[in-house]
């Protein structure tokens, strides 16, 4: 069992109870849905905490670069979608990932369906933007779309789907289920347009947490849900209680006059992800009370309110300023549970067991 | 020997014969006013780059956790200084150390002390507040720092110096010079009024770098100079030319429309730290030609503006839009190297070496 007093370092705390929990629902609303659940393991990108997943049914992943691909290929998907599209250098790492698992990748141009000219078996998905504005063709640009599936139709590869990411419930969180109909819509368009029956992948977290509806797509693919984060909960995708993991770190100084505590947890432990509260204040993370079981509900006005490379400084209620002494661990809920666990590399459970990721 | 056209990753490209020149520039800046070379490792976090050091006459550094202490020991520095305050749970781990090298802590209080009582030959330095406010005790509160001196000096553990971060020089990067002699005047009147003549350790890069007077200073500990980045050409502690380290990145789209790229490399390869450049523009990093013996000049008005966790939104002039291609990598400077080498964990030189951190 974990003993808070034993930690000697700032660590990434998961409560694996939490994460069960969160996989489970997002497992029982596909199956009420008729999705195919294959989740985006970029979150916590740990061999281990697939396991959970696997204990859920889901053999099937989504990851984000080729070293994510290779690292849990090793541990016997079957099958792994590489939501990037290939460069012509990767031809050989792509080959030999492919004989290991049914590899499939994004593209959204000519480039990258030559980019896999040498390789074989390995299927495509063309990527679609829903007016997101990152990567992806316009998902309302019929003509392109249908041109690009007719090259793919007559090159060596098979046309395996279409990949949506409904980024747009990032930039509006006010407006997640407006956004989310919004794409419903343009992929239900698509199909009629393209006649098309296969498989469409969707995978924003916000969306796929709050929405009960989801015509037009057949598997989820989204993945900050396994851990949820303040952002997220801010966003309304998940309750202050789902968020399943916490950076434990220890009060280096206390500082009474301005009623702040100088912790040893920095950018290279939180990641620079910002969130503007509802009380209009910037921060990093918010404090909890951290015990050998888990950890306390957010204390209010107890933010992470500037980061430098090792250290942060947190302003505190007076109550919270007053019961921590230096030396102490306290509990931090992240802004953003992706950029902290890639930073951290590590975690440590409630069992005490340090899990590993594929950065340490 | 580098071949750009084998990279298949994102990848961070170190120019070592920079690195080379920015710890021969600052080793002579040392000697020059002879002062004891105690860099910083938290930039690097590489026994292969530390090696570089090494060649330089380098043997004491200073790290900033105690895992960082615990990977270069292992590679026989004579003195690490964990500019950091012990816990009471690291005992075993400090002494531990303490047995493999010569291993000194910051302290800043009473209880940092009482964290120490079961160890032995871990000498202290007292952490003092140049009007930072971050860590340390206010530089002027005499008393205080005489005080806790006494308090040192009744103990079992060495009082070994003073330790001073100048982090002023990162919040008026405008006003280096004047806050550096602010510095030092608070170590010099320190110095007088505690009839004081030992070790003084100091070291923000913006100051080290530019300034030609260090009365009252014994040690240089700066870091992040080994490797610069944008942020410090902005602040004018180097030029563009000596920033040694650069993100490749594949293009994976082109947006002729809005004139940008789109790049793996996002949140996890940069980070998130942004600088405003003097045309106002907030950005992450900045564009630059790669080949394969280096990269060119920065290319103005070529900002990577926008990231997420694997993408990065890159804004081009005309002319470099016009000559990039879907699958070429492009170099990126990036704002905060320190960051940016933690988050990728390791690096690629031109000599086609991998070269590990402790992160990977």
């Amino acid at each position: 069992m974990l003993q808070l007093k034993n930690l000697s370092e700032p660590s990434l705390l998961v409560d694996l109870q939490k994460v069960r929990g969160n996989i489970a629902r997002m497992a029982e609303k596909c199956h009420k849905h008729k999705l195919i659940f294959q989740p985006h393991f970029k979150t916590h990108q740990s061999i281990q905490i697939g396991c959970l997943f696997k204990e859920a049914g889901v053999n099937a992943i989504t990851v984000s670069s080729l070293a994510m691909a290779e690292y849990f290929a090793a541990d016997n998907y079957s099958h792994i979608h590489l939501a990037m599209p290939p460069i012509a250098s990767q031809a050989a790492r792509l080959q030999q990932l492919a004989r290991k698992t049914n590899l499939s990748v994004n593209i959204s141009c000519t480039a990258h369906l030559q980019a896999l000219k040498n390789t074989d078996g390995i299927s495509v998905f063309i990527d679609l933007d829903p007016n997101y504005g990152r990567t992806g063709i316009d998902i309302a640009n019929h003509n392109l779309i249908a041109a690009l599936v007719d090259e793919v139709e007559q090159s060596t590869h098979d046309m395996a789907g279409f990949y949506v990411h409904n980024g747009t419930t990032y930039q509006q969180p006010g407006a997640t289920k407006q956004l989310h109909q919004n794409a419903l819509k343009a992929i239900v368009l698509l199909r009629e347009k393209l006649s098309y029956n296969g498989p469409v992948y969707f995978g924003d977290t916000p969306g796929c947490s709050t929405a009960q509806s989801f015509e037009g797509i057949s598997h989820l693919t989204a993945g900050n849900f396994v851990f949820y984060d303040l952002m997220q909960a801010q966003f309304g995708s998940c309750s202050e209680e789902d968020i399943a993991v916490c950076m434990a770190c220890p009060i280096v100084e206390k500082h009474h006059e301005k009623q702040q505590i100088v912790i040893h947890g920095g950018a290279v432990h939180f990641s620079k992800e910002q969130l503007i509260s509802p009380s209009q204040t910037a921060h990093f993370g918010q404090l909890v009370h951290l015990h050998n079981e888990g950890w306390s509900t957010l204390q209010p006005n107890c933010h992470l309110i500037s980061l430098s490379q090792e250290h942060g400084i947190m302003q505190l209620s007076q109550s919270v300023f007053n019961s921590c002494q230096v030396g102490d661990f306290v509990g931090v809920l992240p802004v953003h549970s992706c950029l902290t666990a890639h930073s951290m590399g590590k975690y440590v459970s409630f069992d005490g067991e340090s899990i590993r990721t594929m950065n340490l």
